[in-house]
């Protein structure tokens, strides 16, 4: 009898249809059955991604889709430029370095949006740079990047490429693909997508298409080219995770009869509602500008965020910490995907009992009214 | 009412518990559950491996550990050696040219197993070749290559490893990766796991660990040193395909009691049982030797395979056709994972009435009790 609450930024919990439909036996792959639904899984990520390009999904974690979004585009000696403001960001330059790419970091302050001015800095030092690399929502501290404004300065330069990792943007809050020009979007399953891991999304523009043409990096199973040949036809080139993309199916058909936009607003709803509860606690918030899919907080200065952590775990929510040196001063709420204002107020309540258990000053219930009124419209 | 019946060498079909323990609400990857769940599923599958190795698991389908199995433990220029006798011993030499590789091919007709004097003589030709790449079952053919022999080959040249794709023998039929010497064996979730795709194996040798220290080739995502150090502590370096994990468990609780032999033993019977089958209608067999996962039967010479593919289909039963060039000519049965001797007398039984459909000449009932007297033991 003790139901636990996931309040993670992913894996995220899986409505009961969706983990049924994928607990139905197994399709063959290679079926005219199983191209249709691969097809029109294809097809309806489109406005979920917000673009008429094709939308490509792959066999692996979201990581594996960022791999892809360097090996199919640079060469051999490319510069590309990363931001590097959270652990997701230093991540693409550690792929960059791995295949030996040169790679201009942007230090940004974990919690700090980049400026504008800096990748226009970094821009016109390496005006060949391959790709500007960047994450619309850095799931380890909450921030969102300005990708409009990235993908306006890349827009000019023919041979610059704008990336974006939206893997927990996608499905939560603007991020107008083709309407801004950004050039790559990555995102993965166990996200806004409500899903396991194990699926991973790859959408790319024509400019992105024109410039795999010259790719000589090598790689196989990331093959984005051969994906995109096949995945016209319906078939993934190597097996596809079935029961993923059969779960997908239900998730899109709930995306789409809610909208895009009815979406987003209610992920901006249950973000706005979490941070109106933490302020209204006397915390302050990490991230600046803050994005709609985790809500990160600064432990009060006398506490370790692992006390909080474990205190809310102990009443059966589970939230997460920070990582690298942010661990044990900030805590995380995840509310990207299958989450209610009810979720939302039921860890705000136990943060508040475990807040006052470690001995932190505020009047009882102030973080979960003033969460309710965000959600009460008020 | 249509009940169908899914006779393919992969995707097998699932048992119902392991679909319903996929079905609960999804566990979060980095929690101590969790940990020990991998860590209890990477014990487990050493007996099922033969193997005192740690067994890495990856996110992705077979076909990008059949990546790593390259790219983690070649250097720059290395020279392979493959075994191209189907489509799946090709793309052991497509992975390898990706890389930049010199691949040296043994072809072999499609059907037959590699001679031990063929790859003698290539190492004999090409003394500090990286590896051998070979399949221990050529899913596109049946065949069952000589794993035991070219171990041995490799097993007394220090800077040759022999990797084997045991996609569709790991679970199926005796692999003694420890045992015999085998290197590195890679195997895949949908297959004798019974699980849905999106689930990589891979297991090394100490030899093999060796020469990844010496690797020079760009990897990321499928980086087996990362994944063996975080593995180790019941992490995966990237989000786990939790679910598949799940499965895995319940799988794995299956195969242990039934016990490794016993499981080798349960598809041999299968598989003689196809065989036998097959042969007292008056057809033949593709491979020479076959393997024990799938059984390839060429269609008489005046009959399209195609047409007896769609005819059992017609009676709701999937049965597998041939790729490239035997398009048309043969047709698969596949027989590892959850499979019964009901199974194949129903599938036998199938054919039997396509084949008179098409004309072909037989005493009805010769396939289905040609069968049974293989599973009576008589």
């Amino acid at each position: 009898m003790q139901k636990r609450l996931l309040m993670t930024p992913g894996p995220t919990p899986i409505p009961g249809d969706v983990l049924l439909a994928m607990a139905q036996p197994i399709l063959h792959h290679r079926t005219p059955e199983f191209k249709g639904l691969l097809k029109s899984c294809g097809d309806d990520l489109q406005p979920i991604f917000a673009t008429n390009e094709q939308v490509l999904m792959l066999s692996s974690s979201g990581t594996g889709a960022m791999e892809a979004a360097i090996t199919n585009f640079c060469r051999h000696g490319d510069t590309i430029i990363t931001v590097a403001g959270g652990k997701f960001g230093q991540r693409w330059g550690q792929i960059g370095r791995a295949y030996g790419l040169s790679v201009v970091e942007i230090e940004v302050e974990w919690g700090q949006a980049v400026e504008l001015s800096a990748i226009e800095e970094a821009l016109n030092e390496h005006p060949g740079a391959r790709g500007i690399y960047v994450q619309a929502s850095e799931t380890s501290t909450g921030v969102r990047h300005p990708v409009q404004g990235i993908a306006a300065l890349c827009r000019t330069r023919s041979e610059t490429l704008c990336v974006v990792d939206g893997i927990t943007a996608v499905g939560v809050e603007p991020l107008e693909m083709d309407k801004w020009g950004v050039d790559i979007v990555v995102s993965g399953s166990q996200k806004a997508f409500m899903l396991p891991p194990g699926l991973a999304f790859i959408a790319c523009s024509e400019k992105a298409w024109a410039m795999a043409e010259q790719s000589d990096l090598p790689r196989f199973y990331f093959d984005l080219l051969k994906e995109r040949k096949n995945q016209a036809t319906g078939q993934t080139a190597y097996t596809s995770p079935v029961s993923l993309v059969v779960g997908l199916r239900k998730v899109l058909d709930r995306m789409l009869a809610m909208g895009v936009e009815a979406l987003h607003e209610h992920h901006d709803t249950l973000a706005r509602g979490t941070r109106a509860g933490i302020l209204a606690l006397g915390l302050k918030l990490l991230a600046n500008p803050p994005a709609t899919s985790v809500t990160a907080a600064w432990a009060p200065d006398d506490m370790d965020a692992g006390d909080i952590i474990k205190g809310i775990g102990q009443r059966n929510i589970k939230i997460a910490g920070g990582q690298d040196h942010l661990k044990g001063r900030i805590f995380r709420i995840g509310h990207l995907g299958w989450f209610s204002q009810a979720d939302i107020i039921a860890t705000l309540s136990a943060l508040e009992c475990t807040l006052a258990d470690l001995g932190h000053e505020f009047s009882p219930g102030v973080g979960v009214v003033a969460a309710a009124a965000v959600f009460e419209g008020k």
